[in-house]
């Protein structure tokens, strides 16, 4: 049965609800439609979806939705306008006009909503029916992400190339007579990715002492003999979907101590990676790289291994399934990342971060990149 | 008082809540902290607003956010999560800890959450006091925004050079010995863009036939003699703050229907103008251009002018004020798009869209760019 339809009929619901733009990832599953204000989808038990737009978007709707397409006009809004001035309350109307009696909202509904709906409707809230859904990809799904991946590749190489080839001058490395700097290796890369069709926001080049904080996307000239953690999470422009992977490279020698927590966190990745497969817990991978890491000598706390190992990755850059404590059993036609890092401020940060797929045995990596800290 | 006390103090709640990713307009407004999961604001009454988040971003927070900064073991989750095993419950639970016994939501916040909170909580839905209070900018936000739609500006002069400057073959554009697309033109803005630290998607560059349908973003070489749209809003990178504009142009003359209706709604560019100012209606200067449209033969139903006459633009491209049928009183410091358009399918559409800001006695353009159809 279709997964929606279960949830419906689970709640007795009529029908299930969806308000958000089309950048939200359950409504672009829902209706490949993207548009950057806020509409309404529907879908009544065992009928197919519809998406409800403003006229100047129909055309392109019916051209590009996977849905049915009503315009506002069609639901009726202009009418329940005149008589209802509140435009979420009047937007209420006309979803409960469409939907029936019980309905199945999804977990983002918007509160304001939400409380227009309740006037009318009886309201249940999804507890993240497509969310689930999106955990499990398709094999067309899985092709669209390798796709991105092989391209995120070419962006990796690219960066990295560019430090490789860097010339050294006062502690700053230089390219083409000019520092070498975070925002310059950035867009070289988003360039790359926008000629192959791929959108990339806020790549983290980070260096130094701000590699030990793993979100800070680091500024400004780029040093040798220092980690350098480059992790990039490029989307399809067409298809909305993300890849994700995270290399850290120093342009000659770092500190030992650096030199170590990459020997660390390579092994730990294997040891990630070894556990991963279709029914085991996602906290339990986790906890295997957390007791490597404990085994020689790093801690997992405020310093040491700070984030979960892996998440899911689709038409979100994070998604279920969680591989992490709070991980449950992960399923066959995940795409998920695996990703150990290590954090030491002071000292510094390496994270080495791969994509691939859980299967029955295994877990397939997307990555064909090679790990190499010197550069 | 802050809009928000003022907010709380109206209906008796303890604290403002919100619950969004960084990329969320208010989350930005309130934060400035852009994080790509979703965390916690809150605000108690008279008191500085704090967020919620995993211990790896606090450093990151403490620079980046403009509020006070709690790791979610300061507040008390991973306590609450040995007894509550729903990671929503979780949340409530922690959002309730801190917020009080009387909780004004933000109107975006999700349904799945606000049921949760709603167990211990008494929960107020706020009727979009940010998206008011964000309406109105600063002057610091209004230079940063001047500052988007010069960068705007110079990505349009490239997309139209490339235009003016190709060449002739079998009814197609050409540019360096290949076709002239939407998709190269709107690559090299794209690009240009990403050099002056700006951010621009899904740039409209529409020909022909497309650019009756006003946001077919278009594809495929661009013709002569044909209608091209040129719709972008490009985002500044770092602040977030976005710019738009809209120009049409033809590569030699086109159908004498386009070059009409283009001087139809160059006119009516002139007419919405006009009309705007601090205390006007929204629907005011709108409805002036339908009916200097009606009196030049145009309809504003399903075909000629089918849609607003502009809106808000700040943190997000389209926001508060207005400018069309439901639009209410404009406020001085609003930045406002003027965008008129005419579409007629089988003939082809035109657009011109200059942003700029209301003040009490005018319209002042930040858009300094000329309006010509034939390049």
């Amino acid at each position: 049965m279709d997964p929606l339809d279960a949830a419906m009929k689970t709640c007795g619901a009529d029908a299930f609800v969806h308000y958000a733009t089309g950048e939200d990832a359950d409504m672009r599953y829902l209706t490949r439609f993207v548009m950057h204000d806020s509409f309404v989808f529907f879908k009544r038990r065992r009928q197919r979806g519809t998406i409800i737009v403003p006229q100047m978007e129909a055309e392109r709707a019916s051209r590009e939705s996977t849905t049915a397409v009503m315009t506002r006009t069609q639901a009726g809004l202009p009418d329940i306008l005149k008589k209802e001035k509140d435009p979420w309350k009047a937007i209420a109307l006309m979803i409960s006009g469409q939907a029936g009696k019980t309905v199945l909202v999804s977990p983002a509904f918007p509160a304001v909503l939400l409380r227009a709906l309740e006037e009318h409707t009886q309201v249940i809230v999804d507890d993240g029916t497509m969310e689930k859904v999106r955990a499990k990809k398709s094999p067309a799904e899985i092709r669209l992400m390798q796709d991105v991946q092989r391209k995120t590749e070419r962006a990796m190489a690219l960066g990295i190339s560019l430090i490789r080839h860097a010339t050294v001058r006062k502690g700053v490395l230089y390219h083409d007579g000019t520092p070498l700097t975070s925002e310059r290796v950035r867009i070289a890369m988003h360039k790359q990715l926008m000629d192959d069709g791929c959108r990339a926001v806020e790549t983290i080049i980070s260096c130094g002492e701000d590699t030990a904080y793993p979100h800070i996307i680091g500024s400004g000239p780029l040093k040798p003999h220092e980690p350098i953690v480059i992790d990039t999470f490029p989307r399809d422009e067409t298809t909305g979907y993300y890849a994700d992977m995270t290399r850290t490279v120093s342009k000659g020698e770092p500190d030992a101590r650096i030199t170590e927590m990459y020997e660390a966190v390579r092994e730990a990745q294997q040891v990630g990676v070894a556990r991963i497969r279709a029914g085991v817990s996602g906290a339990d991978p986790y906890t295997a790289v957390v007791d490597y890491f404990k085994d020689r000598g790093y801690e997992s706390d405020t310093r040491g291994f700070i984030h979960n190992l892996g998440h899911g990755v689709g038409l979100q850059v994070h998604e279920l399934p969680t591989i992490g404590p709070s991980g449950v059993a992960l399923g066959a036609g995940s795409v998920v990342t695996v990703e150990p890092g290590l954090y030491y401020p002071g000292i510094g940060g390496v994270r080495l971060e791969d994509i691939g797929v859980v299967r029955a045995r295994q877990f397939v990596d997307f990555t064909r990149f090679e790990e190499t800290l010197i550069v």
